[in-house]
């Protein structure tokens, strides 16, 4: 949790403020379906024990739209002629406010709830004893968890617009909202609005954002506000106004969206959504200066300083990363001791605790792996392509790192050590959001790391992201990452998929199959077919199911394959026909990734109805044909559309490492960019360079295109 | 418009009924928020004329949870102690009906909308002269305006659960509603459900998908039911029970969500959402058949065809296709003077007009350039990488294409052509959706082109998506549509990128810059400048900020450039610095792509300025340096991060056929993937093809890696 979050949970007595625009909406509709969410989110509170206040704004509206009405139906053809007077405000009040005490007391009434109504005006609060006895009152409807809900008594008030007067007590409902948090010592205020907070610029501009805590030192004067809203009189101004005034006497007020969801249980619980207002934000200005967005604006500013220094340099930092993991190595075991210490008490499960490890000799192997990946030719500025567009026009495609890169992964540190090595090596801005069970381990690779980096890049081309920004916060930040690379379950990557709009590199599912055709030497299947489950089963490249030519039916080949399978502990789903043939349970479905010691089986008529199956029920990671019938084989490699198609060869080979590709960022099923084990590569993109001599278009008038590709 | 929905703008009376789940949703709570905006749903709907009729469900869940409430209350300690029984559901729906009807009494009255209730039992329906009654009661609440809310009288029913007993007359709130929609002749009965539909099978399993349009013949028997809600007593089963009944007696049926937004208004404006019965849904089964979906999966069959085919094939299809344009070329010029003749009758503008005319000539230079790009080496299976992994196991990745590309374009029928001999080049297969006003260009053309392919390939390869299909539901389709590209304005690009998770290849902005350093030649800067402004103005590629050095101030090669600007009719927009020295306007903002004869104009301090504005400002299109300083121009050319950076020459040349990459199908300032203009290697990905002789991975004990590169 955000620690500017953490004082929720001592959260008792929270006023609510319910803007116009809330309960109207822009077009002056009374919203219904908003107002009923609301109230089921009071009643939720109130039986969760939280002291719930309302303050409501929108009767003027409601009154409004009545009264035109009414009027309509009580005049004549003759009356509607003349021009219409605007509607008296004290009148419409009057009647509003009577219609919307009436609709929160039947939505609460159907809720078990009683809510009471409190009018007040400016001047009553003049009076001490008036004070007192409001604060009174409010207690004994507290006790008996009656909702009271407020309301300013326009009818009768004898202020007048624009009530911006300084002598006021209060000058619209966002002020008396504060006013009231303060008089009866509430300990949240949250104003609800028609956005989800407040920003630090109008939407459209780039880099417009969202403000979580509000720090009067850093903020004020800094903001630009837009227009205010067309209806109420607040706006945005009026409600930052009133909450710095809460917040610096003591109450913090949150700022939220009374169109969102859930969004007050939501503050109530901690998360980060909405601006806080606080007395004491300015203690947690720091963290916020190296929130996620600014970790990657300096990754990416860090990263085009690596790009500018010269090839060898970029080396000279690898190996100082190798050298500098060496050095630090007892420091870095004790670290990630402690978290598999905290991991074992904490009863985490085994495979888990085994994936945090480093085992002894691990970061040798990483130093020299990374020393290997600095030998490497340099892959960032070559020139893939030059050609000369007309006579002193050279253009070139150039390989250039792709920006800022986040990685999401669990457990395992020594993935951050070699997904960092890749980022440097590729000229990348990195961000790591790693798992809380290695946060030791992360903290001092992170620290040795960067470490490394000299001052010509700066150490922020790295961020190590800590727990408080959750994942959700990141994969918001699609104006300034790149590319997210989730390492980890086949949930977390779809889970990412499913929820930003940055480009994912990673695979949701691994479905990989084994066709044996009719042609196949079945020594040869049966040792492809048990390596292809049986070497590493939770494997994303494990085989999940393996598809026969009908024609083996019966073979002895096959039978010893199936009972080698069974043998082996191996549990067998099958289709339609090979759970008959075989006398095995059907399988849920052919797209179903077991991840473990069991497979489906199917029986098919030939090459095509394997290419078929595998279109239709595959995930298009990795498949085998096992055959020796070349022709056979070459329609299934050519027309098996995955990112990987073996013939006689078992689908675990795909993989980085044994690529040859080095170190591996992960294995992608995406179409677009880098396709199956990815290494560095897949850390680049392209950027054209175009050198002239002063060439102009000018219609395609002059400019005589010679197109002539030039050597590299 | 969905020629199956045409039928609502003839509905008057229309019956909606409420499930369950809407009511309590599936936690037994009362969804205060979601009736709410039912409410205001029925009022909208009331005041636009429609006749609302209400089947509402709920009452029996509304009582439970107000019955426990009170019991828990009349407990003593002791008597809570006791094994609490199951409430009574008579009593529970006695409580819960007048609950809910007080509800929906005081919501519509907040809207000056009045309701009415009627509780009907399956044995009232027996008697003829109660059906008569019935009717003509329904019939004077109508005319009053009056919302009459159904539901069953349950407090006094005598039927016994199950209720399956066939001699019934309704045995649910479903039936009902279907008998009512019958008795009461509605025009239409919308059941809203808990999901946005009927679906062709359980979410999760691949290629489920909603029923738009259920037809008897072909779903029935097709479709996979799920487990039934867990409350009420309905479920999908039972709607389509009730849905196919009243659909076969003359009422049609739509299946909605009642979860989401303005669902019934939206069914009743003839958008495609939910699930329709009509009696006469068999007659539009056959363009069903054909839709987007179906054209996805069809044209992937013959994209995995058309890559099987020998290079030579292919390339000799790219040439008919060229010969039938040409032998073509009188009816599809007809066709097109039809449809410029149109948009010439219905106002369009000048631009756009211009864009759609097919000029004389131009089918002869797109056929032209359809048989260079024949002559053009095979871009598919190319092997980009050949590697020995160990004896006898050789790894190659090999070109192969994207799968299937959807193309979204606005009036040029060329662009059809050019997209389309792409595709094929590149052996993926194409939905095309144009816009309405090339309607019968692009239809001849698809005709032409299509009818040049063979049939060992399939006509299918590209499929013209007919306007009853809209964007929004081809965005949707992200498990059969491998990347979208859309050329057209940048706001619809903007709206592509927006709402699809589906790879988009564009740019939604092109600001440009061109940044004259002090070093500059500037007689060279000013041709630059006007070209890359002036050449073609609302081109993407054209300038629209110029950045200046500071030393430059008050030379006269400057002084000479904003003249000159000025001259031809460039309108100023100037920066903090540079509106104070050249006495011009302030632009709005830096972040602003003007697309006429305007650019905004700013004062900097040195490259590094330059290259940092860019950063912030632009949008990573085309960014141009002019220097005669080379050391400047290369930390230009290597810091700036756009698809596409130049020395000394205009923005207009970022061009695919200027930059010789033959046919175009658009410039993308996506970091993944294709960057600048993008050729057919923006329409290909790679494959892994593994060639071995039975090698297994076995713990990588015995294998011994060479990573040898081999020859291409």
């Amino acid at each position: 949790m955000d620690p500017a979050r953490a004082f929720v949970k001592d959260v008792k007595r929270v006023i609510i403020k319910v803007g116009t625009a809330v309960v109207t909406g822009t077009d002056g509709r009374l919203a219904l379906g908003r107002l009923g969410a609301l109230c089921e989110q009071v009643k939720e509170l109130n039986s969760q024990g939280f002291e719930v206040i309302l303050v409501t704004s929108g009767a003027v509206g409601v009154g409004r739209q009545r009264l035109r009405y009414r009027r309509l139906l009580n005049s004549s053809f003759a009356d509607l002629q003349k021009p219409q007077l605007e509607l008296d405000g004290k009148a419409c009040a009057a009647v509003g406010q009577s219609g919307l005490m009436a609709l929160y007391d039947c939505l609460f009434n159907q809720l078990d709830v009683t809510s009471s109504q409190l009018l007040v005006t400016d001047s009553d609060f003049k009076d001490p004893d008036f004070r007192k006895q409001l604060s009174q009152t409010v207690n004994s409807l507290l006790a008996l968890r009656v909702i009271p809900v407020f309301n300013e008594n326009d009818a009768i008030s004898t202020r007048k617009a624009p009530y911006e007067d300084s002598s006021g007590i209060f000058w619209d409902n966002d002020s008396l909202a504060a006013l009231l948090a303060l008089e009866l010592q509430a300990d949240l205020l949250v104003l609800l609005s028609d956005v989800e907070g407040l920003y630090s610029a109008p939407p459209g501009e780039p880099h417009s954002k969202i403000i979580h805590t509000y720090i009067k030192e850093r903020h004020q004067g800094e903001i630009t506000f837009g227009d205010k809203s067309r209806v109420g009189r607040g706006g945005m101004t009026a409600k930052v106004k009133a909450a710095v005034y809460a917040a610096s006497a003591g109450t913090p007020v949150v700022i939220a969206s009374g169109f969102a969801t859930n969004s007050i249980v939501k503050v109530l619980q901690g998360e980060r959504i909405g601006t806080l207002f606080h007395q004491d934000a300015h203690l947690w200005a720091l963290p916020k200066e190296v929130g996620p967005r600014e970790m990657a604006v300096s990754a990416r500013e860090c990263s085009r300083r690596l790009q500018s220094i010269s090839s060898e340099d970029r080396r000279k930092i690898l190996l100082d990363i190798a050298d500098a993991l060496e050095a630090n190595e007892k420091l870095i075991r004790i670290e990630n001791e402690a978290d598999v210490a905290a991991a074992q008490q904490a009863g985490y499960e085994k495979s888990l605790i085994s994936r945090l490890t480093l085992k002894p000799g691990k970061i040798l192997s990483l130093s020299k792996s990374i020393r290997i990946l600095a030998d490497m030719e340099d892959p960032i500025g070559h020139v893939l392509k030059r050609t000369e567009l007309a006579d002193g026009l050279v253009l070139e495609k150039t390989s250039c790192p792709l920006g800022v890169v986040l990685i999401v992964f669990e457990s395992r540190p020594d993935a951050l050590v070699q997904i960092a090595s890749l980022a440097v090596r590729s000229g990348n801005g990195l961000l790591l959001k790693g798992g809380k069970e290695a946060m030791r381990s992360n903290a001092i690779l992170h620290k040795v790391i960067t470490g490394a980096i000299p001052d010509t890049v700066g150490e922020k081309l790295i961020g190590l992201v800590t727990s408080r920004d959750e994942i959700p916060d990141l994969l918001k930040l699609d104006d300034v990452i790149d590319l997210v690379i989730p390492r980890g379950s086949n949930k977390l990557v779809a889970q990412i998929k499913e929820s930003t709009k940055i480009p994912v590199l990673g695979h949701a599912d691994g479905i990989c199959h084994v066709y044996i055709d009719k042609s196949a030497d079945m020594d040869m299947a049966k040792c492809i077919v048990l390596d292809a489950k049986i070497d590493y089963p939770a494997a994303c490249n494990a085989m999940e199911t393996l598809l026969i030519h009908k024609d083996l039916l019966n073979s002895e080949g096959l039978n010893d394959l199936v009972v080698e399978l069974k043998g082996e502990g191996v549990t067998l789903y099958g289709g339609p026909r090979a759970s008959i043939a075989f006398n095995i349970p059907r399988a849920h479905s052919f797209h179903h990734e077991y991840n473990s010691m069991a497979c489906t089986v199917e029986i098919i008529d030939d090459v095509h109805a394997a290419i078929d199956h595998i279109q239709h029920y595959g995930s298009a990671h990795t498949d085998c044909i096992v055959a020796k019938d070349l022709e056979v084989a070459e329609t299934f490699l050519c027309q098996v559309d995955s990112a990987a198609v073996f013939h006689n060869a078992s689908t675990r080979f795909c993989d980085g490492a044994r690529f040859g590709l080095g170190a591996e960022v992960g294995i992608s099923t995406s179409r677009i960019h880098a396709r199956g084990p990815v290494g560095v590569e897949g850390l680049l993109t392209t950027r054209w360079i175009l050198r002239g001599s002063g060439q102009v278009v000018d219609g395609d008038k002059e400019v005589v295109y010679t197109h002539k590709n030039l050597p590299l």
